[in-house]
């Protein structure tokens, strides 16, 4: 009779909804199932490095999270992790580039757009060589050698790509380029799980707890407003833990949570259901930081991209909206052409080439062939575009492109060729649907070593956070480079993880 | 020595720094100074609907106001309300307007943008009529009206103006075009003070009380999670207030808070520090309600717009970029020209106009005459443009014009007019510096009774937001109408009040 009682008793408290937007008081607590130093909210690779970190420090760290191992999104992403600075690394000197900590802060404060955070940009090219060490340290295989030109994730075990806006207008005129995405050795795409497989690995070793198949679902708040805990369930049980020296969010983004994007980021209608996620990017983690009072911000943006090249020929080939008119210079980075593709008027964005530089696009799927011509005159017409507008963008265009000009939209003389072999044709993107998976890159407002802050600008005692559940380094979708959000994840993880344990000790 | 030490104390405890982003647990109040059924933080158009209406429910109700009086933002406006539906307003129908509910509806769910509510939408189109009456009823003046044509706020007292995007593609595509912007008889631009005027006295009429220069610091929370109090600093000393039926925030936008500005809203470093505001927009209304847990959305929204006209003839003028490309249909609401201004490349946009349409812009200190000739192409070089964008455009625009079509961006044919009376002239002006003082559109997730909500959608007991505290009907800046900010703080702060007086009688 007792064991049934006690039975229904679990499922009536597992059954209790926890609102992960309203912290427990601690006075709620009806015991305390276990006790770390760090709890951590997810394990990608913001939560890992954390916790490695955290532990090797001396804190006794559990890791919840609600897969059934470690990995997360992370582990789906290529791995590619935007490093450099101090005059470059490894695989950036053999392949003769020195990396100038002043270019990659320059080229840094770009990529973080229009509020970039300088203290954490400072931060972060002053660590990176040291952060590429820790890395090998804990096991991420990398070897030095560079896949020059325009590349996606090549999948070749190769390390060093250009994966930004290094080399594109204005970009270049504000730092020296350097190609500064590495990727670990691994064949295929599984760079992100290499690079998982080493944290999760390093961290089990030095001792970190994991509990897998544990969903947190609040966070434990004491009376004096310090987060001292979190509820979690597991195993259709919930458990009460309490974390002396804070609580670490590393939960991910919102990328999955529908309601969320259409508040936040309602241009997601304009593109398709693909949101690059390991599974659970559901917001929970950026909805416990704001209940406990913490600020989100940039909240509005949203990474996507495209395929528009491998093979890197079609950077050569223009871009034209339906009015005709080109609008980005087309060496910039995919993401940045994405960004400026969804701004146009109209649905579908289409690439001009000639029979001199047309390879089909690797991901053919996403591209269609949407007109063919001996003359530009027949393209324009078969689109349906209004008379001359084609034609006229591609004359002004051949014309400056001869003399290694592109005086419009300043796109560098390596990429410009006049498209005059025929036959000729465009290929057609349409906006939002034919892009790659889109991810958020909004989240909780957080200092350099993670600690949550409010609305004011005050941290939250005993509340952290890293990787996608916070605004880190990236925090335009316009301006982002590869490599930037797992430099974030891993090289801010490190240093929240710390933190916490620090906290923890004294 | 009592005193002395009374007023010690009282010095000490009003320099204690309550924080807004932290509500205060109800267990730390000293003391109760005064107990209403419903408080509201703010004397502007939303808290003063909100008052009237409490009050008439029979609530006891005070406004708590940082100013000496009540007027907030909503007095520096022009006055404009947005309205129709049911068959049109008096204004609407004694000059020839039938406003048919679904078209109003239509309307506002594409002035709302990408995430518009339409439970929002369908109670204000359903109730924009009765709302119209009630605003006569507290007395506020309405001629019927109507100055035609493409106007800005015109200062005649008279009622009836154009206000958005109705008449403009794609707008005009989905619902039938009527003019829907309320001006109170007002001479001058002082329409915002008559109708704050009205609601004012009003308010004061039927009992509500005002505390004036008294600064709202946080929220009172008791142990359930209900805000239940406030505590405000008055003449130097701090009063804690009970609230029964609920505190209404209606504090005003974050348009003051820089720092929140370059946070949510990062576009605001390409404006001028050209605020729109009545002084107070300082976000921490929108700050007391994150703490206390509220999910505030679309922070990035920011409108700006610029004086594009009068003189109407303007419209018939076209805008290019620095390309010499067009990127919009003239004949859109200036807020929507403007946001698009904002997304080209480059900081100077020009104005084409002819001898035929030309006159001299009313404010023209925010513009500048940059370049006459006989020819586009003495214009065009003058400018500086790469030779043949700017005069190809105007060619084509020509052709077309001349036929009465825009194929490209669909201007009406009521504005085309080919441009080739010469001379011909290029007004400049500078994206952000030369427009007009902005406000925000983010804030507060509610319901349409004001409601605060938090992460999960679930209400924050006894937490209501109105006005720009809140995120209300408007929340696109490209998509925005006059009147309707106006028209969501009356129409819906009218309802959160009603709705907090309830609770207090329940």
């Amino acid at each position: 009779m007792n064991t049934f009682h006690e039975g229904i008793q679990a499922m009536v408290e597992t059954e209790r909804d926890w609102n992960p937007s309203r912290p427990c008081p601690e006075a709620q607590v009806p015991r305390w199932d276990r006790e770390f130093d760090v709890c951590i909210v997810g394990f990608g690779s913001a939560g890992g490095s954390a916790a490695i970190e955290a532990a090797e420090a001396g804190a006794r760290v559990c890791v919840f999270e609600v897969a059934s191992g470690a990995g997360g999104t992370s582990a789906m992403a290529g791995g590619d992790i935007y490093l450099g600075g101090g005059g470059g690394t490894p695989a950036q000197n053999e392949n003769g580039f020195q990396d100038d900590t002043e270019d990659f802060f320059r080229y840094m404060m770009m990529a973080g757009g229009a509020d970039a955070d300088e203290a954490r940009v400072r931060a972060y090219a002053d660590g990176a060589l040291g952060h590429y060490e820790w890395l090998r340290k804990i096991g991420v295989p990398y070897r030095t050698t560079y896949i020059p030109g325009k590349t996606m994730m090549p999948g070749t075990g190769d390390c060093l790509i250009l994966s930004g806006n290094e080399f594109a207008w204005p970009y270049s005129d504000h730092a020296k380029p350097c190609p500064r995405g590495h990727l670990p050795e691994a064949t295929g795409e599984t760079g992100g799980f290499v690079l998982m497989d080493a944290i999760a690995r390093r961290a089990k070793e030095i001792g970190v707890e994991s509990s897998f198949d544990t969903k947190v679902r609040a966070l434990i708040q004491s009376e004096d407003g310090r987060i001292c805990g979190l509820i979690a369930v597991q195993n259709g049980e919930t458990i009460y833990v309490r974390a002396n020296g804070g609580v670490l969010l590393c939960a991910g983004g919102f990328v999955l949570n529908r309601e969320m994007l259409e508040q936040y980021a309602p241009q997601v209608n304009h593109l398709s259901d693909d949101a690059l996620s390991g599974g659970y990017d559901d917001g929970s983690g950026i909805q416990m930081g704001m209940g406990a009072g913490g600020q989100a911000i940039h909240m509005d943006e949203l990474f996507t991209t495209f395929t528009f090249y491998p093979p890197e020929s079609n950077v050569k080939g223009i871009l034209v909206n339906e009015q005709g008119q080109r609008f980005i210079n087309e060496d910039a980075y995919p993401g940045r052409v994405a960004h400026h593709c969804v701004r146009q008027l109209g649905s579908k964005i289409h690439l001009l080439v000639d029979e001199a530089i047309y390879t089909p696009p690797t991901e053919l799927s996403r591209w269609e062939l949407a007109a063919v011509g001996e003359t530009w005159e027949e393209v324009e017409e078969e689109l349906g575009f209004v008379s001359g507008t084609l034609v006229e963008t591609i004359e002004r265009f051949n014309a400056y492109a001869s003399k290694g000009e592109d005086p419009l939209f300043h796109k560098s003389p390596d990429w410009l060729k006049p498209l005059i072999e025929p036959p000729f044709a465009a290929i057609a993107v349409t906006v939002g649907e034919s892009f790659l998976p889109y991810f958020t890159l909004g989240g909780l407002r957080v200092t350099i070593d993670g600690e949550v802050l409010d609305g004011t600008g005050e941290a939250i005692s005993g509340l952290y956070a890293a990787g996608r559940t916070a605004c880190g380094l990236p925090r335009s979708a316009e301006d982002y480079s590869s490599g930037m959000s797992l430099g974030d994840c891993t090289f801010f993880g490190r240093r929240a993880g710390l933190h916490a344990a620090t906290k923890a000790a004294g």
